[in-house]
């Protein structure tokens, strides 16, 4: 019997690259895509296009309006998406798109589905090497969340059960996810990277993610199918 | 200027307890109350009483379908809530009223508000004495949440900010919680704690919640206002 994971899945490059890890190992796929008031729909679009692409056993998609929070360019109207910026300003502290503790909500939520599934295994595409300098993709991050899922569930406590927490992309630059992609047969096409696109999902070549992107598929050899 | 707190609130007894704690503290209270699927929505309309008689800040209702994910008496249709039971029978494990990782879930959300507002206060009514057995009520699982709330969040790299997670009842028997109630004024006429209430939200009488809070009102030597 295949063992069962849950891959938190954006609909980005990075998180459908994990989701083809999760399918290279083996896994059943129960995919967990969670909208957080992001100002744009185009990424859940990918994600249910890549969740049939894949034939998960089950793609659930929360709600939470983290909108309600604010404190954050992806999810605050009243903040500014940054554009134009060079990989140094990029590699100088945290990002204006910031969702805080938005990698502690998603792994909670993936734990929980993990828990109620009997799964022993999260897949997150978090990675700390993209300039992004989000505390919550840190390899310490990680651990210490693995630390805190053995003594906040059921089955961490009575031993019955564990998940462990892979991060499979958490070193690796975009031109290596995008490799890894190539090799695993992602089909780019159908991901969003996004964080501020136009009508129809088009995305806007100048936010922080964008021009990552196109920098990896450069430094990959290769090109991106959306932009060409 | 008074320090702002987060305070996740239910409308039950606890909950309510530790609010009028954040607010005997001085404290500016901004009220979390997270729907999560339950059957009844006699909590919600308590909480929103609560909220208002407290006059916080302001009170964000956030839903979350953690139905979805089922693996509770409380979240899923087909379990049923355990009815009648000995306070021996609820001493002996973990009920079928755990909801996979829910505190992990509450506190994340409670540290993404925090964060937002730069709140240094979370408060949590959670409860390790009350027979609940549920692991994610235990110091050592708080503990470990503070631990990964500095590495999760911006403020906490940067040292800008933390938030400290304040757990007044988690020592405290449910009658303790009562007199202690008592002592702060708590109305607690407009607390709800039953887990699978009757048509108009009456208390079922029998649900583990229900037969807690009775016996802690009769080991207070209060009558429980709601039934009598």
């Amino acid at each position: 019997m295949k063992e069962k994971a849950v891959v938190l899945l954006s609909g980005g490059l990075d998180s459908t690259t994990c989701l083809a890890m999760a399918d290279r190992a083996g896994h059943e796929i129960y995919a967990l895509t969670i909208r957080y008031g992001q100002r744009h729909a185009a990424e859940l679009r990918a994600a249910k296009r890549i969740a049939k692409a894949y034939r998960v056993k089950r793609h659930a998609v929360l709600h939470i309006d983290l909108a309600a929070f604010g404190g954050s360019a992806l999810t605050d109207r009243h903040q500014m998406v940054p554009k134009g910026r060079s990989l140094k300003a990029m590699g100088r502290g945290i990002p204006a798109t910031y969702v805080p503790a938005r990698n502690t909500v998603f792994l909670s939520l993936a734990l929980a589905w993990a828990e109620a599934l009997g799964a022993g295994h999260i897949y997150i595409g978090v990675n700390a090497l993209d300039y992004s300098g989000y505390p919550d993709c840190r390899p310490a991050f990680i651990r210490q969340f693995e630390r805190l899922s053995r003594l906040a569930t059921k089955g961490g406590v009575t031993g019955a059960w564990r998940a462990r927490v892979h991060t499979p992309l958490i070193r690796l630059s975009k031109a290596g996810i995008i490799r890894l992609g190539r090799r695993l047969g992602v089909d780019t096409s159908i991901t969003h990277s996004c964080y501020d696109p136009g009508k129809g999902g088009r995305p806007c070549g100048r936010c922080d993610s964008c021009l990552l992107r196109a920098k990896g598929f450069k430094e990959a050899g290769m090109a991106d199918p959306i932009t060409g």
